[in-house]
């Protein structure tokens, strides 16, 4: 018989992917060019030719039944090496090729580093704004996903609301910083009080409390600036990353878990998360993307772009009138919006073709995402969309 | 706190694999040249070098941002077509774009398959032997494997045996044709009987009973024989597919579901098959594999040695004394071992550095399982170990 729980999902679509095949319909009525599409985090610039090239000469020069074979459960060893050894020259830490789990992505990466360090029935604390795709990625190992309202002053943490949420059968939290959608990074002073106290929790409860870091964006950051390393401040920590967005490869599907070598057990997670892997079918990604990721490991994508548009609509916006965050990295800016309802609000800047993401499934209310990851020329020409909606629909001027 | 349940697994590690590190150590000692390894089945001839040269051309000429983009969550539908197609040519069926999933290997398919017809709790019935990964994948579904004893006079189904086995709370029966270890190829007659039985019980307990159907050996059949369709005898069938084997692909992680069209839910089952996805974090297949294999579909590689190997082996095994059923496809060979315990026959083999798999973890007692995708050259050489084995170990000659 058809699983009912799954079929029940089926009505649960993301507002993200209906706005942007909304626009990808609109586009096709009055041309794609003239839809300001700020649904999706789909990067907009290239992957470095390295990467295409690197591909290119493994599979024409490549032993076909090398590239082409099964990757070992645990993932390449050299690849796990070359990674390790990446993030220890960058961040100071002492990883080996055993702490490296290969992944699909950060969605395998979040989906295996949970299933470790939880158990159905468990609590997962998260903070809003969030990526709404936690709640499907938690809801499948049977775990609970507890949101901790934002900290709307500069979207970093809220504290209060945290230690007061914090109880014995929380096992794990989930971070996402540079943040989507807030465009936030957090600080080292964040993370030092984020780590003094799980520390002083984990004594009083008596068991560990593992920090998930989901870190997607972390080499897209503004203003010279750089993302501490959440690893060196917290010894349970599982780093979770995806080359989706810093080498713009999200249809490659490659990521990692790295976990710290000073965590608990530090051993067992990387062969527990095989152990995992064997279960929902996931496995290893692709042997061949696994080595062709390898070569590049210290490159990214031009990332100055989305500087760029984030300088033009924060600027743009705050001259408008919106109340907005300055964005310290990612692709993404989270305003407030023009009334209390962010679902009217978008639907009302879908008549100025402006394709706007409502707050609401990123765990706060009243606010908006636009994902300009898109051409900087497309963002210029936004601009009088903006103005024209706010002054129009609000009387901003 | 890390899960008790996955840390337990860690002693479980598969047979077949430790196997295969044995006899990598060993080649260290004395030349892999020398190890007769038979212990897996990662395929030995090359890909048709038409999947390199379209990879190739896609990293050359492709738009990067699109071959690197995000796959729809479901699969590109241009890829989802090209297999309907190849599929409505092949066999006569009526698939379309909708009904076929794409997934990283036949593991990726069967672990979506499963979670979609069966809830924790319920029970999926298959057949000794059988591939021993069904066990962690039904046991991440939460489901509980039934196997029913092997019909050892010919590898089809012990007929009577399932029949007694059948309840109402099988919700799935897992079938794997051609089958790894044994080599069986199931008769139209077989699929005919297993289809008659299941539309009976439908009847009898008010719902259905999905047919999954693993068939990552469909292309590697001997004699100029093919596999039946399996989908083409009941309707509630999910066919699970893989290009591991046939393509010589198994690091590319490439397979799919398809939907008998005639299923119960057919035009749900996809879209739920996504969702699962989302909650493993498992997601679509690379879109640039996806869109490699896609040119690639109707060829496989040159499959010849395998049944070159099945004859050799076949020959050299009745000739000395084996007690085996001639395989109809696979490359795998499943002969009686030469005591009741499999386990101590092939740990005698070791000593004549023949690396055979013992059948316990196929859910049969004493027979052993050949992985003959090796060199030709490798299988005549090792005629001669066999034979001193059998003959100094069991006074065979
Ligand atoms: C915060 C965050 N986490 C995880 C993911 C998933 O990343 P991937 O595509 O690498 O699976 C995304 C993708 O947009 C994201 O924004
Ligand atoms: C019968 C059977 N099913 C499934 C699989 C898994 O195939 P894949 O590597 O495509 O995930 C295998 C691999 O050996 C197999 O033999």
């Amino acid at each position: 018989m058809i699983n009912e729980e799954y079929k029940a999902m089926l009505g649960g679509k993301s507002v993200i992917r209906e706005l942007s095949e909304y626009a990808t319909a609109r586009g096709k009525e009055i041309g794609y060019e003239n839809v300001f599409d700020y649904s999706l985090g789909n990067p907009s610039v290239p992957a470095p030719p390295d990467f295409a090239k690197t591909m290119v000469d493994l599979y024409e020069h490549g032993d076909p039944v090398a590239i082409h074979g099964y990757s070992p459960s645990l993932g390449i060893p050299s690849v796990k090496e070359a990674i390790a050894d990446s993030l220890n020259r960058r961040f100071g830490t002492n990883y080996t090729g055993n702490h490296i789990f290969p992944t699909t992505g950060a969605a395998g990466a979040l989906a295996h580093a949970m299933r470790a360090v939880t158990k159905p029935g468990d609590e997962i604390i998260t903070f809003a704004p969030y990526f709404p795709e936690y709640q499907p990625y938690v809801n499948g190992t049977g775990a609970h996903l507890t949101v901790i309202p934002a900290d709307t002053a500069n979207f970093q943490i809220n504290f209060d609301a945290f230690e007061a949420a914090l109880n014995p059968n929380v096992q794990a939290v989930l971070i996402n910083t540079p943040n989507n959608p807030s465009g936030a990074v957090y600080s080292a002073e964040t993370l030092k009080r984020l780590a003094a106290i799980l520390t002083a929790k984990q004594t009083e409860y008596g068991h560990d409390i593992f920090l998930i870091s989901d870190e997607p964006y972390r080499e897209i950051v503004f203003d010279g600036n750089t993302q501490p390393y959440p690893a060196n401040f917290y010894a349970n920590t599982l780093t979770c990353y995806s080359w989706s967005k810093s080498l713009s490869l999200p249809g490659e599907r490659i990521g990692y878990v790295a976990v710290n070598p000073s965590a608990t057990d530090a051993d067992l997670l990387v062969p527990m998360m095989g152990q995992i892997s064997r279960g929902t079918g996931h496995n290893c990604p692709p042997s061949s993307i696994q080595l062709g990721v390898a070569k590049v490991l210290d490159e990214t994508s031009d990332l100055s772009v989305y500087e760029t548009n984030m300088n033009l609509l924060y600027d743009a916006l705050t001259s408008i009138g919106f109340d907005v965050v300055r964005p310290g990295g990612t692709f993404y800016i989270f305003p407030k919006a023009l009334e209390e309802d962010a679902t009217a609000f978008c639907l009302k800047a879908k008549e100025y073709d402006l394709i706007l993401v409502p707050s609401e499934s990123f765990g706060v209310p009243g606010y908006f995402r636009m994902a300009y990851c898109i051409d900087t020329e497309k963002v210029k020409r936004s601009i009088p969309a903006l103005e024209r909606f706010a002054h129009e629909q609000y009387g901003l001027n």
